[in-house]
């Protein structure tokens, strides 16, 4: 990803290894402040993927394989250096994924920091090949909504519904994105805004509550991530997606989920079957360390919503665009006898 | 309204005159303190209307009709005054309505203060009757949603949505609310949370984007304000209400409009004409002094959003639940002759 400093612009991506060190932008401090951490040992990228300085399950994934990079390197014990880093966080996939790829990797004698390079690598690649795919979707003067932040930060580089966005903008294509701000956290304002703004690509935040009214007067189509997604394409994604997909729905605008074909679960048949996250109220009701709400109030928080298959108009995958109908096909065809998808 | 002193409560309004003064609770300040500012001159209504220590439509009519009677009652010229609080806030229909009013009854050599008295009495009691009317179609143990604050700070007492919300709560009904945040300016979880705490009435607050999966989960009803309905029943409110129309029209949730026969504005034939108003981005991107968008970024704040008739099972009037197909036969049925509604 493309990040301004001054009157200059640097590459980065939102974590990889350097001069014996791990290193990854502070996203806790953006868009305020762009700040990179360098890290000597597995503990410190374990309390990063703890405090959120990386976030967004591939790249939390990534961070973690260098995290046992870093502990082969330094002569630690292979199996506790896993079981901290598996400890950090509940819910991410990749993260379990990443510890048992390197594991692996590590017991068949490759080079550690090699291994987990190859591992972010295969990240990105895939990240610029739903670009390809989802930028043809997208044309000239098009304006696009987006929610939360499924980009470059998310995703070591690039992104997933970001992606076909920054494909199409380098393709030199004039397009216009509205970032749907996403609360309670704010992710679609503090993180999918400053990507944009990095790469000079138009755009404005509106609130969540605004998407219909946009979606009425100008949007052409929503690109959306999402966290997992099940055998008949029914997906969860940040609170607020379920919404949008509706409106698009009512309003004839497509609909478009862009991710990994990893991150379809095909072990969950439907989307009832997908738990969602609770997390604090103190999320909804406290900015900074300002209660707004009253005093005997509470809040109630799900992190994720369900999105019904039937309302996506496509998955922008690094196979090509598949419709609901196709998901079953293509696992069957692309993906028989590989074992873990 | 009720409101929690401590240990015990006492009734208010948001604007009222006692001993010789105007007196309003400032909600500016709600939920963290509850101030009442007394004024002694029509020019500190004017600016108490200006910084919205009184807000909604309703109240702020109530409140100019007390400046004036200010003004009457300290031998100012009244045509001065009725200008000075014309000019203090554009767009409420209800604040020049109000001026008219007072005008027009000190010309006849009406009390000050009891024909002041006599409009907030009329305009509270309209909403005692849609909450009469609307409690009607709430049951035992139902889930409603309601969105921005179309309460008691905003219509001097009771509310329009929240009226049938407090009448079923005051006839022994159990019931819960959903309160919409309402970004950008948090009304809902400022206000509406306010008062529903101060009634013992069970509430939660939820992000507006997880309107969707609260609507699918056990919602049994949204009510919801408006501040301006057309001939044809398309209306305009607070951003975020045409989201929530349309949620409920495809998951078959009641959508209620709860508001006085005066928000109709016959003049205007749909929805299409009625004028949204576009407000300061600040609102979206800063929280108190902090800027939450990176520099480079803008954002997009309508105020309202227009949600068509067809979305809307029925208007919570003071005459009764009106169906859209129904206005135009009550307006000729009951309001022929009348003159300005």
């Amino acid at each position: 990803m493309r990040v301004k400093k001054g009157k200059r612009s640097i590459e980065a991506r939102a974590v990889w290894f350097e001069n014996g060190m791990v290193r990854m932008i502070d996203q806790r401090l953006i868009p305020q402040r762009f700040k990179v951490l360098d890290m000597g040992d597995h503990f410190q990228v374990a309390e990063a993927i703890r405090n959120m300085t990386v976030r967004g399950a591939p790249s939390i994934g990534a961070a973690a394989a260098y995290g046992m990079a870093l502990a082969a390197r330094n002569g630690v014990d292979l199996g506790e250096a896993a079981n901290t880093l598996r400890g950090t966080r509940p819910t991410a996939y990749d993260l379990f994924y990443a510890v048992d790829h390197m594991v692996n990797s590590l017991e068949l004698g490759d080079d550690p920091v090699k291994a987990a390079d190859g591992y972010a690598d295969q990240v990105v690649e895939r990240c610029r090949l739903i670009g390809k795919h989802g930028a043809e979707l997208i044309e000239d003067e098009q304006k696009i909504m987006t929610h939360c932040n499924a980009g470059a930060l998310a995703t070591v580089d690039i992104g997933t519904a970001l992606a076909p966005i920054r494909a199409a903008w380098n393709e030199g294509r004039h397009i216009y994105v509205y970032v749907s701000e996403t609360r309670p956290r704010l992710q679609g304002m503090r993180l999918t805004a400053w990507e944009l703004y990095n790469e000079g690509i138009p755009h404005s935040i509106v609130v969540d509550g605004a998407a219909g009214h946009f979606l009425r007067k100008d949007v052409n189509m929503v690109i959306v991530g999402a966290d997992r997604i099940a055998a008949n394409g029914d997906f969860a994604n940040k609170i607020g997606t379920f919404d949008k997909a509706v409106l698009c729905n009512e309003l004839a605008v497509p609909f478009y989920v862009a991710a990994p074909i990893s991150t379809f679960d095909f072990s969950i048949p439907g989307g009832n079957d997908i738990v969602i996250e609770d997390r604090s109220e103190d999320e909804v009701i406290r900015v900074g360390r300002e209660r707004l709400a009253p005093k005997g109030s509470t809040a109630l928080n799900p992190s994720f919503d369900m999105t019904p298959a039937k309302y996506v108009t496509g998955f922008i995958t690094e196979v090509g665009i598949l419709r609901p109908a196709e998901i079953d096909r293509v696992r069957r065809e692309k993906f028989a006898g590989e074992g873990d998808l």
